[in-house]
């Protein structure tokens, strides 16, 4: 750690879910052995934070807590057991902000974030919207040094979930998959990552102003499922074969969609689920026509190290763009109320410096 | 075929769904360029034969119908384009009777069964309960000259679909899975072929004569699901590391089972449906659950030459046992009664000779 | 068949190998039950015709012989057996001219090249230098009307070919893989199909025209194997990760760049040989070096029906570009000259109506 | 580190490559941050171990050095960042003593063992033929309490490679491979394993003796490629389909079983090879007919943290037996002069308390 460094810094820090969220002056985080500390520089802000902080989900967070979990900077201090990396090395901070290393998850690879003592950033321990964090050095992130941090600060948890989703339909290059909510900041994201997948796209999401988004984006065909007279209908007639697409990726927060999915599939096909709607939302599948079309439906949660290096270097290539609206630290109050009032497009970013 | 083949044959043929079946004197089929024709000496009665009758399931059987599908006899006509089987050929005629050869998914090769030109046998053409019977050269199914016709018969759609339920659950040697209704008749053919495959087994079913004949047919552990107090967590306790089995397979056609697997399977785990409980069940799983433990859940309908090629090998190799009762044609609709009644243990065939 | 379609045609026909070539009159083949007769527009010529005309490979061919089996044409006639294709449909014919369908290879499906039993277009069975020719109907491939036949001919054969091997590389999207032989027709081919599976390419070939076009087709980097100072070093070099390419196709037809392959690609890395140098030709690999480093060495061969859908599929959606130079069906023997003195750059095609 | 533990320990110490071992007392080593210090109580001795002594390979080892990589024993450090270990586990020690833990083989998982910055137990670490030995927790091979620790011990490396090696045949249950130096101390285990993972096995050894340990434990047929006239055609004879087997494992340290597994494997076969022959030897295979079968050749390294686990799995469930002969450490060095002089059946293990 540079002695120059200061030893406190600002943070945004609740002591009780949905209490209020205060601007305050903290110590700089320790790394341990096996961690880095992290100057950083942008952080994203994500729906998860806001449930974070509200205290929606069944498992409990950290308090008082940091949240944020996008958060992207540079190596100021490394633990006494950290060989890889180096003072200066721009890093990302993501969801999974460590993992045991030793458990099935871990040894298996690629999956190591259902590790079950993974330690999550912003939630079981403290996250981004800090100037300076930790994470463990085999779950940090490397971005070259050519990409500007601003922008791929979505990237680490955004980016990285439909990524690693889109992989989880196994559809292969040349194959048609549907995305629903296609025109959202998550759905924007999975279009770019799926033409660079080598996948053809129907995008499903509704009005004139998103089919324009999608279609600027890379998909080749639009059913908007608010005006549309048979949804599973259209988006069959779309895949090129009429059998349907080979997967579909549901990055919406809703029920239906993922029923809807389980039909439009082509036999064989795979339906991916990301979005997470309210407390005891449930997939739902016809089991007759599940068997008989052999269809295949999953979840699929954030992304392991791997999928996470793979994102960012697709996003490093120039192959996605990321439309951010840059805001300050203290402006993340006023941020989850947006939220809240989904007054939201794109994905807000806020500047640490600043 | 050969000159001195008498020219009828005995049938259990039906007009109606639910109508009287009739023991009719009916002419041989004529197999057609691509198919041969098998004079068959025994078949199984299984549940889809009495659906079919019933008239239970969405799509419309052919009428008048001879059904049946778990049949097995020998080749003694040959269409003119057959050219890899040869008169006195054993095989075995199964659900999928005939595929188109041409579409993708006769094309990809292992999922056959889900071509949209599919004949079925027993449902879309004659099946099984009549003495001579046609199929598609490339769906006849390869039976060694040394295996027991009478026992074999249920292994052309029980066998072959828990076969090929098991391949779907992606566990791999060495790995443990769960099989809800292990006790039944599916269930018994589940357990031998999950030995076959390495894997090591859960049992789930009810009561004490199921249990020991679980524990005979291999399972290292069963759960009584009338009288656990928490059979989630009983299934996990069981599994080697206490993380959950890698794969569920639901033979049991109910809802509730499909559920709970999606549950105590591991993260990453994969739930295999092949059970079909009444017009409009679901399937149905906790999005949060299945999306944070990324949880697979697929359905699997009965399997592929290729599958049915292995489970027969399998079989023959002396691994697989499978108790049958053996009746006569004539018999078939005190049978059906019989199933109705749920008066039957182990799996019925017909000799189709008396 | 329709009633006025002409009973004899043009083809050219050899007697014995390295006999003459002659352009002959012969009656038009007859479709067996499952098999189309295709009205041939265009062919291809293969290097593989040239083989099998000079007898150079161990397998003997049909005498006397129609070669070629880069054919697309029009249906004008079908088996009875056949229904899913129909009269006016536009098809290609490839080098598998049919497949047994019941063998280990046929029902695996997607490999069933390797069925014992497959029939040869200009090998085992007349092939494509002529203006009618029959192909089963499970092996002709499907060509949409909107494609221009002439362009797609070369598709049938040198298309199939690098796209399988490719696929068998098993580099994912955003991977990088090296080409040898990048900057001939086979390369050309493999170069635009790589990038349609997402993948970036090292060029391996020698001379700045070749560089040229190997850049124009998207690869990243250009190695000159005849000027390089260490070909190993600089490949591994041009590796986004210093690693060396996660895959190598080889389609140059000589020993040394299978063997340099083997210690370029990274450790796990996959090396796909498709060309043939002359009889006797070794594959070699430093044991030591491929068993510390997890290397796999294969070999590939055409295509099956599946990866020449996709082919073709990639194809029509003018993804890939093949400059063809046109010639007549009577300049075959001249051809064949211009091959064994290495005078063609591109692919010839001969138009079968002039 | 408890505190009555001694200071010092034995160890068998070499300076220089083919230089005396002489056995010394040092001080115990030190655990990292990331590692365990683990009580030794036996070890096996492998090949490698005199090759690492010898100096055989293009790797340079440490010096001075103690070998040694099949040691087990029991936890009696912690490094301060290991969290999933305690006191008194027990643990193996493998060839693959740690890996940075970042690269893209770490991340990816189940390939570690190819980690371009990994230590090798015994040979750029000190190894187990010491008392006391650490290894990073995360390569740490968890050993159940009631396996017999002499027994498992060589499981640590020849167990591990053949059973990976295995895996890496892609044969699947059901499926038939051949194993080409079967009846030695690699080739038992891998017999063992095999069996294991549902597959067949065709023995390919010399001599009675040899033909009766292979046909005992599990092989279903077995070749003498002294006494074979045809040992290509013998093997392929002996597959059920006569195709030949699906895979192959060439445990045998010599050129010529590497080839004609080529040779004999089925279109589509895996020959995976394992054994290391002197400097310079070539894995050969003919261009013509590995390009036009569609064969694979592949090396295998040990094994990750997840094949060490997964075949000490099989091990703790007995079904896995290992004929040993316990020496003491004392005995290193004549060991050595057993191998030379290939005077060695079965596996030597050192009994490291006495």
């Amino acid at each position: 750690m540079s002695s120059h460094m200061s030893t406190t810094q600002k943070a945004q820090v609740f002591q009780s879910n949905g209490g209020p969220i205060k601007l305050e002056t903290i110590p700089l985080p320790v790394p341990k052995a096996d961690e880095v500390l992290v100057h950083l520089k942008y952080t994203g802000v994500c729906h998860t934070d806001l449930h974070a902080w509200q205290g929606d989900w069944p498992i409990v967070t950290k308090k008082p807590l940091v949240g944020g979990h996008e958060g992207v900077g540079e190596i100021v201090g490394l633990g006494s057991g950290v060989h890889n990396y180096h003072l200066g090395d721009k890093v990302g901070i993501k969801w999974i902000n460590g993992t045991c290393g030793t458990c099935t998850y871990c040894m298996h690879g690629g999956i190591e974030q259902l590790c079950p003592q993974a330690e999550l950033s912003g939630y079981t321990v403290n996250g981004t919207f800090q100037q300076y964090a930790t994470v463990q050095a085999s779950q940090a992130t490397r971005i070259p040094d050519h990409v500007k941090l601003a922008e791929i600060a979505p990237v680490m948890c955004a980016g990285v979930t439909v990524y690693t989703a889109l992989k989880r339909t196994e559809a292969k290059p040349g194959q048609t998959i549907a995305i629903t909510g296609a025109g959202g900041g998550l759905g924007s994201f999975a279009l770019q990552y799926a033409k660079c997948l080598g996948l053809r796209v129907i995008a499903i999401d509704t009005g004139k102003e998103k089919e324009q988004a999608c279609r600027a984006a890379g998909a080749e065909a639009f059913v908007d499922y608010m005006t549309t007279k048979d949804l599973i209908q259209d988006v069959k007639n779309h895949s090129p074969d009429g059998f349907g697409p080979h997967g579909a990726l549901i990055v919406a927060a809703a029920e239906k969609p993922m029923q809807q999915a389980t039909e439009y599939v082509r036999s064989d096909g795979v339906v991916v689920c990301v979005g997470l709607p309210g407390h005891g939302a449930l997939i739902k599948a016809d089991v007759f026509q599940t068997v008989a079309r052999m269809v295949t439906i999953r979840g699929s949660y954030v992304g392991s190290m791997l999928d996470a290096q793979e994102a960012v270097d697709f996003f490093a290539r120039g192959l996605i763009k990321c439309p951010t609206q840059i805001k300050k630290l203290e402006d993340l109050p006023s941020v989850y109320d947006d939220m809240k009032a989904a007054r939201i497009t794109g994905r807000i970013v806020l500047d640490l410096q600043k």
